[in-house]
């Protein structure tokens, strides 16, 4: 089996051999023992506020349930995925990839030339940067090992003229777009800029968890690009045009754009930018109890960890523990949290991440947040509610 | 009198003497005589067809009347000018530039610490990206000698950080935008990339033809963007701040945006750009009847050009005169196209630029321009209509 196919979930059965294997496969391990592993005898005391009902299942599929979570690599079942048009059905035997525009040699590759090129992996947590900003979406995230072809070495062998700035990644997905007074059909597209596109952890992506990537996330190929929102990470990849100047569709300039007050106090001005990276966010996933013991456990991510704080109620923050079997550069931190003698009755439990430049996971009322219009981006610190029984 | 407060009319007035001195001053002149001097006993043929009234006055002024053309450097009263919201009247006592963001130190400078900078002066023709586009735009364009500090040099003593990507220029003024479901307060504002932002030749333009910056074109400041379209010549311009994203504002991303379809024959994609940089492209300005003899007078501009053609009717494209006397990098060039014995009746006149590298401004049928959703950067070749008298 490959390691890649094994959720956390499947270790426990398979046993402690299992877990030895698993953990000599992660390279990041010091020794302590992982966070959140179900305990025999374990309950999951469930949060007493629940996500809305989801109003556009067509669009969003497969949210992450916080409470379920026991698996540091999320598997492709469980995996959200999000359409803006159709989820197209692509045969793979008669798809290929382009790589043209402000390119000295345009490119044609199938599926299979592109899965003999060099291959490379790497572990990336793809949250959706409309996640936490909806009353029914506080699950468009989930963790996974993805592999592919490195893109910068494509572009590369194409090479790019001097005047190409701009990388634009088109799907096969397509829907029917009013712009101005007319409606035209529309795929979907988003741009990097020649830098970010360079990135060497970019990946042209035909593989999730050790298996071809699912059709609902991009079958045959997908953009990986590792720390960015996933509006950037293009699915049903089927063309990459290199521009001398911006793409400014409904995926860069309409939707997915953050609008803010920033400025000085004199003169306040609002801002609008699409979004792009990811964001340092942590959340409570869950509220386990064993033996009379309390835990929370969660998990942090959009920029290297240092350390997660969980706040009780009004209490003091406290340093939670983090996982360190299980880290990746991309990926998210799980963390754990032992409450101890919480008094029966509800308990809001808040967190907030720190990461090793000393940024703060901002609180609702920072001014970045309470200055924000939309609700992409949503990083605030997350407060849940559970009930200890009497 | 400063040379660059006299029109050509002004020289007219003044005759040979000053057309002399005039004619020293520019550094492009090849010994060819000014194509377009107003001759005693001409007249001026009225094009049939006219421009729509205006709907928009408090929107845009002061268009250019096309037959009215003679004039290199557009005097500053003849100056067409585009508002968005307000056109602010700013004290420049109170007034200050703040060079803010992403920098290592940010500035702030008062309008006579700017003037105290190095002066540069270029001569550009600033055409509305929207000009042509509307049955009532045909007049969003002028030339006009600028002068003021570089920004590059700026910039530099600010000293931008490495994550800064994006140069963003607000203006003084402002007006309500409807941004989802919520109406705020916005300030003009535009951006160029760092890379853009930094070339030699932008200026914080604080004099115009000599003068200073009149109040409708920007006083006290405004940026002057050689080579771009007139959106991006932010006017009365107040902060510029470096970011580490783009913006993605009504000015970068809705308005101003060129929608048009592109991709192969099989797979035809939308794609939408904000406007950018000038486009290759000429005008009749008017037909000159003088001792029965003819002539067309024009202009192109956009690029380097190489040639002006003059079509008659259906008749063969036969090459125009270009005047090298009055010529600069960003400038429009004159033209002139004798016209020989023209046959009583309605003609047609159509024109097309060729710059120096081969480029022929497209017809409208071109699919460039066919293929065009929008209005705005409408480069085709132009045709306008004259009765030559029986």
């Amino acid at each position: 089996m490959d390691r890649l196919e094994m959720s956390r979930r499947t270790l426990l059965k398979q046993g402690s051999a299992a877990l030895t294997g698993w953990a000599l496969l992660n390279t990041l391990r010091v020794g302590a023992a992982p966070a959140v592993l179900a305990q025999a005898g374990a309950e999951v005391l469930p949060w007493l506020e629940q996500p809305a009902e989801n109003p556009v299942p067509e669009i969003i599929a497969n949210q992450l349930t916080w409470e379920d979570l026991d698996s540091w690599v999320t598997p492709n079942d469980q995996f959200f995925s999000i359409a803006h048009y159709n989820r197209p059905e692509i045969d793979a035997d008669e798809w290929h990839l382009e790589i043209t525009g402000l390119v000295k040699q345009p490119l044609t590759l199938t599926l299979d030339e592109i899965k003999a090129l060099p291959r490379q992996e790497l572990t990336f947590t793809l949250e959706c940067s409309g996640n936490h900003g909806l009353p029914f979406f506080w699950g468009g995230i989930g963790n996974a090992s993805w592999a592919g072809a490195p893109l910068a070495g494509l572009l590369e062998e194409a090479g790019v003229l001097d005047d190409g700035i701009e990388v634009v990644f088109w799907g096969v997905d397509a829907g029917e777009e009013t712009i101005g007074e007319q409606t035209v059909t529309q795929h979907f597209a988003r741009s990097l800029s020649l830098a970010d596109a360079m990135h060497p952890d970019n990946l042209l992506c035909y593989e999730m968890n050790g298996e071809p990537l699912p059709q609902p996330n991009g079958f045959p190929l997908r953009l990986i690009a590792p720390g960015w929102f996933g509006i950037a990470n293009v699915k049903w990849l089927q063309r990459i045009e290199v521009w001398d100047t911006r793409l400014m569709n409904r995926f860069m300039a309409r939707d997915y754009v953050t609008v803010r007050q920033e400025g000085s106090e004199d003169e306040p001005v609002w801002t609008q930018r699409s979004v792009g990276r990811a964001l340092l966010k942590s959340a409570p996933a869950r509220v386990v109890h064993s033996n009379g013991h309390y835990r929370i456990d969660g998990a942090a991510w959009g920029a290297p960890i240092r350390h997660v704080d969980v706040k009780i109620d009004d209490g003091p923050w406290r340093r939670a523990r983090l996982d360190r079997t299980q880290r990746a550069e991309y990926a998210w931190s799980f963390w754990s949290f032992n409450w101890a003698n919480p008094t029966p009755g509800e308990h809001a439990i808040t967190t907030r991440a720190v990461d090793t430049a000393g940024n703060v996971q901002p609180a609702a009322d920072d001014p970045l947040l309470a200055n924000k219009l939309t609700y992409w981006e949503s990083n605030g610190q997350i407060t849940r509610t559970v009930e200890i029984p009497t």
